[in-house]
């Protein structure tokens, strides 16, 4: 196989496989080529995801080596996208009875969920991660894509016991914003003790809900690897939660004169205070 | 860039951008190269992934031309991936009570998702469709690996009504398997009339569920694509469903026995009638 052909095949293969430490001698024996040239095909592979900030690619030496993808997000696309998704999403008619905001149809687009699964799991890269956990239902798209990216499974809480999911755990809370009593159920297969767990939701308010996937993690000897929220309120009187990684920050909601504003969250905000401190030097 | 790197990165971006026209002229603003190269380039890119059965790239031209990654599932890996996941499902400690089967974990794994995704995609290409439509929650990961490969949005239809969903359509069905009266809710805006919709789902028995969302579809005006489950059931009296593609078929489950077989789905048995007809020839 010739190099032009090796290296459309390498970049496919590493692209469907993130985080997944392939041999060099599989690459070798697929392509029926010296693991010399194979190395030289995954020098001009890294060469290019780096320059373009797709990620890198990380070589580990030794008998159990090989090489792994891991996919960052280029920061200067991830603004762009964030703040095309900013201003979907100021769209006043979105404004729900109770000053909700209609956002489903941006979490139904593929390329949206993919991209926001890309910027949220460069937040966590080094992170040990078991899993991802998200409550049903607006959450678990952007959990498969956080997922997708760190290569590791999904474990979905859900609001009520369901016969496919067997005996179950089963949590109450109270739902910070709307101080409800609410249940959290998650079958008792589905997490095993010490289980590091990235939860992952679409909304935090007061953090109710995320407190709640907390509890449960508790009842079953799971410990939280970090939280991440695509959009965060800023209507907070008492937080629930303090370390958490947000993608966008609705501001306010004005109902009176149909206004929404949204800003940055802190994942982006951060990045920016960097780089502001850096020219400043 | 030299051809190298525009290979990788050429490759990358098609993979990013799936069922999406990409014209000629931006990659070669991108890589600051002739259009001829470009068009070498892609020839290496198809040539490759058709070799491999990755897919194959749609070249349309004229002004509005351009080039389109077109991902179809290689049919030896998927049916080895659905043997893979046709012997995990039939691990007796999978039984639940009243014959359920637990299908949670495998339904969490990304890699098992992406290539049901793949492989169902693959079934309906040519046809055309607006959006994938499923119900939550066990169908959700499924439709985003679907309507990723399609480059379409998604809807998820809801089993109450949510606050962030605003004025819905309510439309109460007969389970088809426990023959209660259950009840799919669908916010206003969701859905356009005349869409062509691709319903999607983890689990089909007698079809209730699926004949629930048709009816859904009626209300709105649009129509039914076509429909995909990833696992049908043969215990069914009298399907209400008669066209559609599944990936598994569950055979029997036997409770005093604890024993569960399961076979391949109609769309994986289309292929294998072909190939034999292809060899009595």
């Amino acid at each position: 196989m010739k190099r032009s052909h090796r290296l459309v095949d390498l970049t496919y293969y590493l692209l469907q496989n993130p985080q997944k430490l392939i041999p060099l001698t599989y690459f070798a024996e697929k392509y029926d080529s010296a693991k010399s040239s194979i190395s030289e095909d995954l020098t001009i592979v890294k060469t290019t995801l780096e320059e373009k900030s797709y990620g890198t690619l990380v070589t580990v030496a030794g008998a159990s080596g090989g090489v792994k993808y891991i996919p960052i997000a280029n920061i200067n696309e991830s603004k762009e996208l964030l703040n095309e998704m900013k201003q979907l999403l100021e769209n006043s008619e979105r404004l729900l009875p109770g000053g909700y905001l209609y956002i489903s149809d941006l979490l139904g687009d593929p390329r949206y969920v993919n991209s926001i699964g890309r910027i949220m799991s460069s937040a966590f890269i080094g992170k040990e991660i078991d899993c991802v956990m998200t409550v049903a239902t607006k959450g678990i798209p952007i959990a498969y894509a956080v997922a997708s990216n760190l290569n590791k499974p999904v474990i979905i809480v859900k609001r009520d016991s369901e016969l496919t999911e067997g005996s179950t755990v089963n949590v109450n809370y109270i739902s910070g914003s709307t101080k409800r009593i609410q249940t959290m159920v998650l079958s008792k297969r589905a997490l095993a003790p010490k289980t590091k767990v990235l939860i992952i939701d679409d909304f935090m308010k007061a953090g109710g809900t995320i407190n709640g996937m907390i509890t449960l993690l508790e009842e079953f000897g799971a410990t939280v690897a970090g939280i991440g929220v695509f959009i965060e309120s800023e209507e907070k009187e008492d937080t629930l939660i303090n370390e958490y990684i947000s993608l966008l920050k609705l501001k306010n909601v004005d109902i009176k004169h149909k206004c929404i504003s949204i800003d940055s969250g802190n994942y982006i905000n951060a990045f920016d205070k960097a780089s502001e401190d850096l020219v400043k030097e």
